[in-house]
């Protein structure tokens, strides 16, 4: 058997999986933003009738998974596997919203950057002949996560400028095996990379050498530059990473050039008082099923890679002491 | 593309993988129990020179992960993907020994019922031809399971007898596309099953209508008896678990006969003082990585269902009223 591989972290895939449909459901203030008018449904407020924030995350991640599958005519039983995961201690976000779906269910985390990993490994099940159809979604709620990571919002506590807000949003995609729709043609996992930085209001800084890690690492496996890429977004690096990401990949020898943004950059305006810029597994998954989808699909974008970028810490682990490893899983969007 | 699956739920491999080795640490208390002599290592205490339960953890998954490499020679690069996934917030028990690893990493989560998951991913992604050789790994340690989801452990808190004590260990596997082994011929991925449980002191009920559910389609997918397994073992239902998933199954006309058991009544004996047996990552992990795996190359058993089981809540949807949604991944081994 061919290995459906090239270079040290890449996959390619030999019948690139297409993505049939995509979905995407955000809180009043993403709804605000530069990019309100791209995602499917903005919700009035942060709990939607729910009785807490974690009911609510919960309920917006299945809304966006039943609207990616609501727009595809799927033979009853074809969704071979669910694949989801979100920020919250056990996933519960993911788990409630899969007991809701009665589908075969894999759980996946890789913090922030779990969208993009959802999509190499859905990718992978169907290319490798094991699903015709894999549904995938996450989700993040800024009050569920500020409670458990930081302080109740309720606190009104100051934010550090490096901060990052986390988005209210739950962003999902249906792949299939056949199909119209943009086609994700390879995949970069990445490594766990730790430069020791420890401080909990500065994600972005915390991420940015794993994003560059596996930017540098895909592109030397395909063979290709930065200009190969009419769009290259990591997840939610937010301002300062962002920064940080372009300074180390240019220091080694990659200049990214105007083509590289962040989606926890591009979600919000200067004027939302964001600080650093915007954060969680919604961040890049809305950003993704609404903005960039509707680029490619209006023939603006050819080719794009999408960099999930994640910080693998925990509340414990912080207050223990350690610093905070990151990871970036990339995919390769092709029109 | 032929579809490699029967069924609804269950994929059945071209080329099964291989199991290369598997290696289990455990604590001191597994140790003493009656399976003490299958593990690779029993640390002498629980933390082992480590300054916390967390990282005493994360280092029992690190030699449990290396142990099982040690003894394969593989190519240099060739361990395409590592997957792991453990019980604690945001899995960093996980995360950390992927940091020291630092191969392609895909953090997984299905509570207890991880290893099951990991060891059904892993082959897909090997029979997918996207991987040689796929590194799987889960943990799950006594106290800090107890301090995150119950109360320290210092406590010294009275438990229910249908509570279930948590394992501390650390148990992996080594997958490859050739070699000489035990093959993983095919999987049963689950669905989340509810039954509204919510009784956090007894687990085992929680998530015996999921192990029963995936079971029933397992073996309804592939047109099979319990009789055609030497052994089916679930992950960690307990005692008061086994038997109501037995009670379940029988009730849905598949009389179990003596062959089914549980990995978490295998573990301790009863004067043992573990009230309904065990539970955790580690002790479906530890079980099937020593004991089990020993029994098939030995060829006393030459077809085994490992049922993982896993409890898909948390500290706070328990205490927000939620009931306990569980979930059941099956693989079937080979010799």
């Amino acid at each position: 058997m061919d290995l459906k591989r090239m270079g040290n972290q890449t996959v390619v895939f030999a019948n690139p999986p297409v993505i049939l449909s995509s979905y995407s459901v955000v809180g009043p203030k993403e709804g605000q933003g530069p990019l309100g008018k791209t995602f499917s449904k903005v919700w009035k407020d942060q709990l939607n009738g729910e009785k807490s924030w974690e009911f609510a995350e919960s309920k917006m991640l299945r809304e966006a998974l039943e609207g990616a599958i609501a727009q595809v005519n799927v033979p009853s039983g074809h969704i071979d596997f669910m694949l989801a995961g979100d920020l919250l201690n056990q996933m519960i976000s993911s788990n409630f919203a899969a007991r809701q779906l009665a589908l075969p269910f894999i759980g996946i985390y890789g913090a922030c950057s779990t969208m993009a990993l959802g999509m190499a490994l859905g990718s992978m099940l169907i290319d490798g002949g094991f699903a015709r159809y894999v549904l995938v979604g996450v989700s993040s709620h800024h009050d569920t996560a500020e409670r458990q990571f930081r302080a109740p919002t309720e606190h009104g506590t100051q934010r550090a400028m490096s901060a990052q807000w986390t988005v209210t949003g739950a962003g999902s995609v249906l792949l299939g095996q056949t199909g119209v729709g943009p086609r994700i043609t390879s995949a970069t996992l990445g490594r766990v990379v730790d430069y020791a930085e420890s401080n909990v209001n500065n994600m972005g800084s915390a991420m940015a050498p794993a994003v560059a890690d596996t930017i540098l690492n895909h592109l030397h496996d395909l063979h290709r530059h930065p200009a190969d890429y009419d769009l290259i977004a990591s997840g939610d690096l937010g301002a300062v990473g962002l920064a940080l990401a372009g300074e180390v990949l240019k220091q080694s020898g990659r200049d990214m050039g105007t083509g590289f943004t962040d989606c926890g950059v591009m979600i919000f305006d200067a004027n939302q008082d964001v600080h650093a810029g915007a954060s969680g597994c919604g961040c890049s998954a809305v950003v993704f099923a609404g903005n960039i989808m509707q680029r490619i699909k209006a023939g603006e974008l050819k080719r794009v890679l999408l960099v999930g970028s994640g910080a693998l810490h925990s509340s414990t682990s912080a207050l223990q002491g350690e610093s905070i490893p990151g990871i970036g899983h990339a995919v390769v969007i092709e029109a």
